[in-house]
């Protein structure tokens, strides 16, 4: 099934990508705030953006030109201001910056792409945007995909970062991406961005429906779904760098790329949820036997988002009356003595009927899969006086090794099973517990 | 236009309604656990439910029963065991209680509503229920509204109860009630119940229609709505004691009597959010500008439902970021320019711009709301080795004074304005924040 593998480099492992990521002094940390991704020809674009109505400047400004323009040569996101509730000067500011950059690439304005994140009502700081843009293009380097994933981390406490690749025609194809968030929405310092490379050779249209298809299973998946936030995005390029055939129509080679590019979506959905504020383990949960795909995501969303689910599970606690509960509330029609809910490997209801199961073990198991992630996660950390605003990257192994690290951490969920039917419908969700961290981050984070 | 007054006596306000709330041995601390409501003549029945697809036996029990009869005599309420999850069996015990009951009371079974709230998963102990019977029958007083509301709380801090008088016809008309629920689901060991009376005369189809307006105001305007558990319902009943003209058709008289019915199951329902596990205050959300009440509605209770916005509240942060976050993310579409929010008196965003404020005063007001309903909280808590478990119902003011404390407890809500558009659409929904004893009670709680 797993038609590819792992290798180092996120977004400049496909043929053709530079990125960097510097310091212009957007954040008062003086932790690395820009970051830049351009490829080397013109390359076949396509955006997944927030649905909340109230967005960002760059959010508007990608939109816009998407609808126009199919393809682009380079993405410029800077970590501090969201450049949100900034009203028209807001749109002016993100237009200078894409023309800043644009000017110093020697480049048409329309094919820079923008994403911002950080605090919301704050304008970007133009001016010492502008003053980077010379450092930041100087950096730019074929190796600069960590750099690029450094520089736009906000509360993050780790990068997320991935590259996988596959053959097509006997050549290899890559897909790199790079992603932050914090898991949930956090408007006044955070959102969820993700970078996908690609240097496959693919129509523009394909393309387009490949990304949002992937999307709907990774990003939308994920507890921040439900918190979409002002600046919440998704850029894939494909610049068709690879020299492969190009993939204009459905058929093996565009599934074949289809699976790698969800692939390294879904990486770094989880990787988010993973992170997500005061998180202590990751929690997938997967539902069979609905009516639909749509109505098993559905379900599954719900019982990842439930408030009550995510503090059992931080209590290590197997509570199967509040998954039942979660499950029953979605909004989606079954039969309550359909429900069947498995947690790791203890059935704790069968058929409407709750089952007898080893309390003791099946908590231990909670905590076993908790300690296993956090264990991984502990090599990844960012560290420094707080998270997100340091300014060396610490705890780096090698690129390829920390990304294997990365993997391990998300290879050890808390996994529930629950099925509702003998329907055709599967779904997964992704999401993390709910801790007194997640309290003390967002109540006692001053604005 | 408040034109009605409080009286005391909750369910049993109402002429011709006995009530009586026993301890028969349900639940394992000796807490009361047996609630019973008798009209002393056939009285119009209307019932809202939970929507969820896990539902307890009672439920199918109620739902079955009022689509044949519009009318009932009795409600009977356990608390200690939810009954769901229960399967056949848990329908057979829910008919045997209905039935023991019927015939202590000589009635027909089919004059019989039931409701229970507890653990899921566990059957009645209907053995322990129907021993009790005949004692909670005895028990039955024109003074009992109390009792009964003491006998089904479980995890409450606090027991909810209001009547309300008016004048139809000359003559006074009354509407009682009394609830439980902790403000979100718990589905171990929790569930909102509501019940309500009136002595009014009104048709059968009037009734159902102004219940169902009114718990669509109210009860489905709290943060339990999304978290809708096992058991919740409201059951409501009309006897028509009060010798006054029948209501019959719309009309001032009916507007009269829904507005009264509506503010009674408004009252309740601030006092569930209030309740709510681990809160510190009640927070109002009122949407204004809307397209319709339907999205004012929807906006509102999103908010009011935000993870961010209750920690934020709790951490006494006035964080506009957060409010305009969550109504973006509503599934209302308006324009971003249009949005204003106000805090108390304070304005934090004016048609999309943010507002300069005085942030340590609205972090004041956010305190001292919280430390006013606090003060008034403290008068009414039940109190004893675990809340919802003690035996004795302590610091309990007289009636009518507890009442007035009551609604003291719900007079300093933290109060949030948000403006969408010159829509002519309003709506309001009700919450509480989210403090770190949500999650210790929560995560804390093994079942």
């Amino acid at each position: 099934m797993a038609d590819w593998q792992a290798i180092a480099g996120s977004v400049t492992a496909p043929k053709g990508f530079r990125a960097a990521g510097t310091t212009a002094g957007l954040k008062p940390s003086g932790a690395p705030d820009l970051a830049l991704i351009v490829s080397d020809s013109e390359a076949i674009a396509a955006g997944v953006f927030t649905t909340s109505q109230v967005r960002a400047a760059c959010i508007d400004y990608c939109q816009d030109l998407l609808e126009s323009n199919t393809s682009a040569r380079a993405i410029l996101c800077n970590a501090g201001q969201a450049n949100a509730c900034t009203g028209e000067q807001g749109m002016q500011d993100a237009i200078t910056s894409a023309e800043a950059l644009a000017s110093e690439l020697n480049l048409p304005a329309g094919s820079v792409l923008l994403a911002s994140t950080g605090v919301i009502g704050q304008r970007l700081k133009i001016d010492i945007l502008k003053a980077g843009i010379p450092a930041l293009v100087a950096a730019l380097s074929p190796e600069g995909g960590d750099k690029a994933a450094r520089a736009i981390v906000t509360t993050d406490l780790i990068t997320k970062s991935i590259a996988l690749e596959t053959q097509i025609g006997d050549r290899p194809v890559r897909i790199g991406g790079i992603a932050k968030g914090s898991g949930m929405i956090h408007p006044n310092m955070a959102t969820m961005l993700a970078f996908v490379t690609c240097d496959a050779a693919v129509s523009s249209q394909l393309w387009q429906e490949m990304v949002r298809r992937a999307a709907a299973k990774s990003f939308n998946q994920i507890t921040v779904d439900g918190d979409t936030s002002t600046n919440d995005c998704l850029i894939a390029l494909a610049n068709g760098e690879s020299r492969t055939p190009a993939i204009t129509s459905a058929g093996p080679e565009a599934d074949k790329l289809e699976a790698m590019l969800t692939e390294v979506c879904i990486h770094l959905a989880k990787s988010i949820a993973r992170d997500g504020e005061g998180a202590t383990c990751l929690v997938e949960i997967a539902v069979t036997g609905a009516m639909s795909d749509r109505a098993a995501n559905q379900i599954a969303r719900t019982v990842a988002g439930s408030s009550l689910v995510k503090s059992a599970i931080f209590g290590r606690d197997p509570n199967w009356g509040r998954i039942a509960g979660a499950a029953g509330r979605a909004g989606i029609p079954f039969d309550q003595n359909d429900l069947s809910i498995t947690l790791g490997d203890f059935t704790l209801m069968q058929t409407g009927t709750p089952q007898p199961f080893d309390r003791a073990a099946a908590s231990a198991y909670l905590k076993q899969q908790a300690e296993r992630s956090s264990l991984a996660m502990s090599k990844l950390l960012l560290t420094g006086p707080s998270p997100g605003d340091t300014p060396p990257v610490a705890n780096t192994p090698d690129p390829l090794n920390r990304q294997a690290i990365e993997v391990e951490a998300l290879a050890h969920p808390v996994a529930i099973s629950i099925n509702v039917g003998d329907g055709p419908g599967t779904g997964n969700a992704w999401g993390c517990d709910l801790s007194y961290d997640y309290v003390k981050i967002n109540a006692e984070y001053t604005t």
